[in-house]
């Protein structure tokens, strides 16, 4: 039957169902504008994160603002922006198995499709999919620069593989793939740029192994919102693929940034709303936000602009909040906004974003309701 | 669009798409019987709590097998349950706020609605809510009996509330909720028995006081699958209301009974279904399931019936499988069973149910495709 939206246009945010998830549209559109700013200042091409905000609306934001196409992790994604009109697609990640090959190639029939790769068997099978559905198709090969996830060594195994590409008549050798994620939640900068540096080195290498070898590469791409300054000051990547700038969470809150201050380049822009559901005595105030409606995975959910309050022992509906001496415990019935610890798996578990205007002061009100469409593809 | 299902009927398991969420239909079976055996050989009613499967479909085989009615914890779960024709539910929680409880009073023109309440001001707004919908509607109050959550103090506290209900026109005083999260996970037989024994004692000494101030409890309802058994002999409750022992979890598998052998009352019946598509060294191979397939906030999950591997370091969209000396690290392409950590947040992160039989030998194939109908069901 579908969920229905917590929310509907015109209202006040504090009409607004919970739990709910709330964009603050001031914010969002300032932190869409710095990072649009900064890839342009950089020279970067911007294939924003797909994954992080599942939403076509969106995508269309950051394509409006320069954006070259989106990225995303799964081909039921990249199935739903491509039905959404946008067509130039880079699935970030590596695609097995014939089932799935086969919806990728069948994509690539009506939009720019690139595709992840770490395996030349994996390869021959995108080759025979894309000659099945005559689809042609971009393969990157994927190299693990630190994040010990997916990925060939730098060097030698990566050529073998752009070798294989390069040789197929329906497979376009596009280039590599050089994320760290592992490096985007180092908390110290000198971490984070030690870690690029080294990353950056292996990467600059095997592209001019690459050249030298005749296979040039069109795309050199990775980064995230933790470390994309980095990688676009080192010379090497020509495409930043950040995904959480457009939300910032509390996990990325606690990054520092050079000058050992809290990462701010971004602003919270992301909340999950929450009524008091109980609040039986003055340790407690339990909320109608559990595992079910923010993730905990990356830490706990912060409550927003109110000191002293801390969100703890979360379980499927419930969290309670406590209250150290500066703050006030909030009474039942009132409505908070926390800033969930990890921003993508958040998104996930919701069907519908609430954009909200002037949340910094008077009566904020609902302006927005954005299905998440691709909320749930998984595979 | 709505996610497709990644499998269809008839299928052979390993043809199903990844990750994917399965049943195994042979355990899930056993696992509804040995409940419903138990229930009636202890006299206890039964009232399966809809939030660990949110499937109307389930929850008909649940009532066909004796249970009473379903629990949700949702006013928008209970509008999923009573549009699919189960007519008697329970939300076992508070539900607080002018929108949620007009839905709430609004199902109960159709079904026989409960709902728990811990606040005299929340049982004034869901007499109004009732009114308004010209609806008939049973209160509960729920206790806090250790679970340091929801609820109100037994004893006197609980008597005023269950006052106020009993002079309304429009609700009725249905019981107690006495329900003690906490204890469901406590490791050792003897520490859930310590506790649920307080907990019974409490909730006895506050029925007693009910019944001599002219109150009966209808329904002295609580329990879930890691201590039902002690409240079933605890001469307390008459309503029990587990969720996970149709599925089990690898967090329950951690509980020890009473010989302090592992908890194995019910068998195994969910899995993440998850291929590995990066396997570029003997140290790891990576897996296509991460936070959006599995749910880690109770511990990761655990590789099915595949001694030796580990499942490690998950990400949104990746997991990483290492291998000790004694087991196989699987190839690329392979497909494996995980034991999610915990079962609840992990359905609510699918749309679709997978029914399988034959697991346990020949060639497993997909029975049933069954749509997670209330999944999201948030507010």
């Amino acid at each position: 039957m579908g969920m229905p939206a917590p929310a509907h246009i015109g209202m006040a945010l504090n009409e607004v169902d919970t739990p709910a998830l709330i964009i603050d549209l001031d914010s969002y559109e300032g932190n869409l504008r710095r990072m649009a700013d900064a890839a342009k200042a950089s020279g970067m091409r911007l294939r924003p994160h797909g994954k992080t905000h599942k939403s076509p609306i969106i995508g269309r934001h950051q394509i409006e603002r320069g954006a070259v196409g989106l990225c995303c992790q799964k081909v039921t994604e990249a199935e739903v922006f491509v039905a959404a009109g946008i067509d130039d697609i880079l699935v970030s990640n590596e695609v097995v198995g014939a089932a799935k090959l086969e919806r990728l190639a069948r994509l690539a029939r009506t939009a720019r499709i690139g595709v992840c790769a770490d395996n030349i068997e994996n390869i021959r099978d995108i080759a025979l999919a894309a000659e099945r559905a005559d689809a042609r198709l971009s393969v990157i090969v994927e190299i693990d620069i630190g994040g010990r996830r997916c990925g060939v060594p730098p060097g030698e195994s990566a050529l073998r593989l752009a070798t294989t590409i390069a040789q197929s008549n329906v497979l376009q050798f596009g280039g590599l793939q050089a994320y760290h994620g592992a490096a985007q939640h180092m908390r110290t900068h000198a971490e984070r740029a030690d870690a690029i540096a080294r990353a950056a080195a292996q990467t600059y290498e095997t592209v001019a192994l690459l050249e030298r070898e005749g296979l040039p590469c069109v795309t050199i791409g990775g980064a995230g919102t933790g470390t994309f300054e980095l990688e676009s000051t080192s010379g090497v990547l020509n495409e930043i693929q950040p995904g959480s700038y457009i939300f910032m969470d509390a996990d990325y809150a606690r990054n520092r940034n050079a000058a050992g201050d809290a990462f701010d380049t971004f602003a919270f822009a992301l909340f999950v709303y929450t009524t008091i559901m109980s609040r039986t005595d003055d340790e407690r105030a339990v909320v109608d936000a559990g595992h079910k409606a923010a993730a905990v995975d990356s830490g706990m959910s912060v409550p927003f602009n109110r000191p002293g309050l801390e969100y703890q022992r979360p379980s499927d509906e419930h969290g309670v909040l406590v209250c150290g001496s500066a703050g006030r415990l909030p009474e039942l019935g009132e409505k908070i906004l926390l800033v969930p610890g990890h921003c993508d798996p958040t998104v996930n578990l919701h069907d519908w974003y609430v954009g909200v205007r002037g949340l910094d002061g008077g009566t904020p009100r609902v302006e927005a309701i954005w299905p998440i469409t691709a909320r749930g593809a998984l595979f």
